[in-house]
């Protein structure tokens, strides 16, 4: 085992197992303490709560509370492990939470039999949280759950793979494509990947501006045209009406590239047939669809991002997921909309407009940042990204009439 | 409204909503603290507990981690108000399992149509926890909730407002007969109420000697006999052989009066009805079958508990709950069986047979405190609680072979 695999084991096992913790944020020390705690005093809240709903933000930590639920059905990229093996990345999102957006946030493991089942059990425990992150949950299951689960919950649900990624996605295109000199209405995009974060990516430039008919999607099979029988509903929707079958067909004389994929998957030669100035945004992880040595190497009018924390522009949730949810939590919104989404992108783009402040710079362990090819998006570490992201998300809830709190 | 009153709102509401917060257990500050506790390290314990389930036990924290369950069918004595009502109670009883016996605890309020979905909501989430303990569900859907979820869950689920009860009472029921000279197994028992509490207090006296014959239950209708056809199931089992209809009818001679009920049902010329040196556990809440002062009055030969912490000998199920769930959660045990049951009661019991340490003293504001009619079970700040009675709990189950971890 290597040495990080081992340190991470022992991260996760010492002192305690596990990284996260349920502490008392009342004195709870003396009698009194107590009698206010619980039986008698704790009455008073329950039947102003019976009274008058509203009031289970006032006086539990619902308003504060988030729920990392998933399957375990598509964890990270190792595939349908089940719900207990997911529940270190389950409790590793909680911690994110807390740690970026100050949220307090619970992992939920569920075990189910059928689609419905796992909606229901969502469903009935909804009321005990603010918010419900959605979690390594398969395509195409994922766009069934989350629809219902919006539809069923009066708080916001949010499918981090699918959303999360194409916000992030998003705010880093818009800037490549703006340093590259061209827009996002003229870009042919070839998308590689036709599960929940790819077909999210592509929904979400859509409302930023992309056209659908300039975009190519493959899946296993190829490029998703009209005359293949065998998509199902959601790939459907970008059935383009092309003769285009390959990769290569697609990269011909294309602006950008999307890959939601799997490794290696864009030979190096296969760049050349893209347009002058390209995009490449290589998303698989660990292991990109190109390496950037590569793609450099095969020419240099390109820019490039990846998943990975050690190349530049690293397109990566953390910059979204804990400040979309506190800016909607914020205003106690109803839902996460797409208002509420497209001012997240928009919020992330700006910040990596703007000059880095020097601690941004010490936690990425590098000398300098200056808006660029090599750097589209800001850094996970941003701390501007809290403030920022989160207000802009409120003031969107606000502006769409689904915040049910106005500063 | 009054100042505890008051007091209490506030005590919810300030600083932050609430009563418990969910915090980081593990070093997050840097990029690589952030690479161990989430993507690329995290894959390391998913990949350990795929191949090893019990490993989630040594990198996760649901060893540890009890949720609270509740639909808010019976809340305290205030009634079926719902789940949202109920979560002030959940959140109070996490705080308790923090505050005395160190467990991580989380507050799921469940919505709900039929009791099978109830019971499939709490089964489909219960891998993320290590145990579950149901709290202020309603009669009689608790019982088969509770025996559907044991089956099906292979943690321990306790149902607190049945078996705490039960198990306090029992604890102090056996100390009071001692002290008034009789044996639990020739003792006539009058049980006002039939509700949860009041059938696991008899089920659980039974086990600890009495004997079902001699005890005498009552719901609103009165005495239950054989020849009434209006009981339940469970009531059934206490359908008693007899001519006895009212409660004066079974006070007759009898050694023990059980109140799970309501207040004042026990008029004060009816104690006179009851056999030498009976004993009076009225445990309704805030108020009593019976006050005190007029018990005490009424005739000088009794010993008496009641609910509430302003007299003494009070019935509190933090005497039990959070050493019951520390000591079967210690060893890893599958259930709380009968022996883990037994094993609280007589911990319990016995301590309150020991002398006192100052600082229980000092923290129940009493200068002394003895073995006796006015002392007959431990009080709840008893540090000696979480050692005594965890300890024995947990030797139980391993003793009757449920622990899966025996140290």
């Amino acid at each position: 085992m290597s040495d990080f695999k081992a340190q991470a084991l022992k991260y996760h096992a010492e002192p305690t197992p596990g990284k996260i913790s349920i502490e008392i944020s009342k004195p709870a020390e003396t009698v009194r303490d107590l009698a206010l705690a619980y039986s008698p005093g704790v009455a008073e809240p329950v039947r102003c709560i019976a009274e008058t709903p509203d009031d289970v933000y006032k006086y539990t930590a619902k308003g504060n509370l988030v729920a990392v639920i998933s399957n375990g059905s598509a964890i990270l990229g190792l595939g349908n492990l089940g719900p207990m093996a997911s529940k270190p990345v389950m409790e590793g999102k909680a911690l994110l939470f807390k740690r970026f957006a100050n949220l307090d946030s619970i992992d939920i493991e569920v075990s189910h039999r059928t689609t419905e089942e796992f909606i229901n059990t969502v469903a009935n425990i909804a009321d005990t949280f603010g918010g419900i992150n959605l979690e390594d949950i398969k395509a195409p299951e994922c766009f069934e759950i989350e629809k219902e689960l919006i539809k069923r919950c009066n708080i916001p649900v949010f499918h981090d793979d699918q959303h999360g990624t194409a916000i992030v996605t998003a705010a880093g295109m818009l800037n490549a494509l703006e340093i590259q000199g061209k827009d996002i209405g003229d870009a042919t995009i070839v998308c590689m990947g036709a599960g929940a974060a790819a077909i999210a990516c592509m929904e979400l430039l859509i409302k930023c501006g992309a056209k659908r008919e300039y975009i190519y999607m493959l899946d296993t099979k190829g490029v998703i045209h009209t005359r293949r029988d065998d998509l199902n509903e959601y790939k459907k929707l970008f059935a383009n009406n092309t003769d285009k079958r390959t990769l290569e067909d697609a990269l011909e004389g294309a602006d950008v590239f999307v890959g939601v994929s799997g490794p290696d998957v864009l030979p190096a030669e296969a760049l050349k047939l893209m347009a002058d100035k390209p995009v490449i945004f290589a998303c698989s992880n660990p292991d990109p669809e190109i390496k950037p040595e590569l793609a450099h190497a095969s020419r240099s009018d390109i820019i490039m991002a990846t998943g990975r924390s050690d190349y530049p522009n690293q397109v990566n949730n953390v910059l979204c997921f804990p400040f979309i949810f506190r800016g909607a939590l914020d205003v106690r919104a109803s839902v996460i909309n797409d208002e509420m989404k497209i001012a997240a992108v928009h919020a992330i783009r700006n910040i990596a407009k703007e000059p880095v402040p020097e601690a941004v710079l010490k936690a990425a362990e590098v000398t300098a940042l200056e808006f660029g090819p090599e750097y589209i998006i800001p850094k996970p570490m941003d701390p501007r990204l809290l403030d920022r992201v989160s207000k802009a998300v409120s003031e969107a809830a606000v502006a769409s009439g689904v915040a049910r709190l106005v500063p």
